[in-house]
């Protein structure tokens, strides 16, 4: 692609969670086209072994660099990061950010205690990615599976008495355990793409004072310094008169289209069914 | 297979939920061998199209026929049963069993008004499976998606208040519906694998005098019928000193074996991986 056309960026998700992530993005980078690709045919990574994720991620990846033209890649997913992020920087030759690292970082710079909590779903917490990430910057982190989350945004209960009281169960839980291990956590990593549409109940559940880290958001900044310091990307981005989306998915467009304008804050439009195979 | 050899009875899930149908089929017909298949790797099914579901459901059934030798296949998946039972038996050449039909004829035997409800997970209720076997004997069937109901359950939360509420709140809506639409239900049928976990709380919950059909215990009664119909089948059922259990999956036997014995209701034992591609 040369630099006068618009420059394209990819975002992957194995569903469409990942689409508060485009939200975030969109908000720090309007001016780009933007493809967003939804593995829903394969979903959940999250029960499947790594090399199988690895394979599905790089497939997704390739997708969105060779047949979409996208010029940079955003993982919108925490288990693809946490597990396929070498692999799918080996399968395509455009710059590759994650989730993780962004969500570590933002951490790292919020804390004072050096203590953090991370709440994600159980294979994002099986991988103990963030707590790899967050120890890599001098951090203590403590992690705990909500598998309870993702199920209740889905129902659209997102502010609804019952997940006030599942988060209020989660967070005592987890403050109990950080408790007993001597910890004195001041910072919460939001680890899973569909949380930021509990945010508010999270953040009236949390004890006065902590801050709250949502991945998304320090995903969509993390983004924009790459791209910004980048110079055929940046000049690119400055080309392109306002914001473009396609949405792909693998499998299954009903459920995307009926959900993911809640979770992208406005309508996703018309979502192409493609064949990856598998 | 000889008829001095014991009877194999192959039970197939896209999951571990119908180890509560091999439960079930386990304390009507003790004196058998099980080959159970968790097709782990390609869950959930709910969220595929029907052709997919077809292939994997075949391929699955395949497996226990012809390398597991089963005589008679239970498909303990309402997803399965509703979109792939035609596709399976063409597949094998044993009898098949799906759990759907006699979920229904069970709530044909208990229903004096003839109105009946049925709760299921998102997949099942689109299907609208429950219905048509309802209205073909004579049934009116109201259908309700449950989907908070299955990651409560395998949360580990079977008698926990947060549960209690959330079957309150899906009752609720449904008995609303059902008298807004001028219905007299007095049967509730549980159209998922899961809810017989839940099966304490739903009594709890129901309107007094309500009849919950449970369809895992429909199946195994159903299956009893079925082979103590058959010569070849009940004469080896009587060869058999026990019950064995053998479980696969094909994917992730973790959460399988860590999640299987609170459906089974003992241990699942060794589960053993298999490659059925794709």
């Amino acid at each position: 692609m040369s630099n006068s056309a618009a420059p394209t960026i990819g975002v992957f998700d194995s569903g469409f969670g990942g689409l508060t992530v485009l939200r975030a993005l969109i908000a720090r980078l309007p001016r780009a086209r933007y493809a967003f690709l939804g593995d829903t045919a394969r979903l959940p990574y999250g029960s499947k072994s790594r090399r199988t994720i690895a394979r599905y991620a790089a497939e997704s990846a390739r997708f969105l660099v060779d047949r979409q033209g996208a010029q940079f890649l955003v993982i919108a997913c925490n288990t693809a990061s946490a597990l396929a992020l070498d692999a799918i920087q080996d399968a395509v030759s455009v710059p590759v950010l994650g989730v993780i690292e962004p969500g570590a970082a933002a951490a790292r710079a919020a804390s004072r205690s050096g203590d953090v909590l991370v709440i994600a779903t159980d294979a994002t917490v099986q991988s103990h990615a963030y707590f790899a990430a967050c120890r890599s910057k001098g951090l203590r982190a403590l992690e705990k599976a909500c598998p309870l989350l993702v199920p209740l945004v889905e129902e659209g209960w997102t502010s609804h008495p019952v997940t006030s009281e599942v988060i209020r169960i989660y967070l005592d839980e987890l403050n109990g355990q950080a408790a007993a291990d001597g910890l004195h956590p001041d910072t919460l990593v939001l680890g899973c793409t569909h949380y930021p549409l509990l945010r508010s109940l999270i953040q009236h559940a949390v004890p006065a004072g902590m801050r709250v880290i949502d991945s998304a958001e320090s995903t969509a900044e993390a983004a924009f310094h790459l791209i910004n310091g980048s110079a055929s990307l940046s000049a690119d981005a400055n080309a392109v008169p306002s914001t473009e989306i396609h949405c792909f998915a693998t499998d299954s467009v009903d459920k995307f289209e009926r959900l993911g304008s809640r979770f992208l804050g406005h309508p996703v439009g018309a979502v192409e069914l493609v064949d990856l195979g598998g």
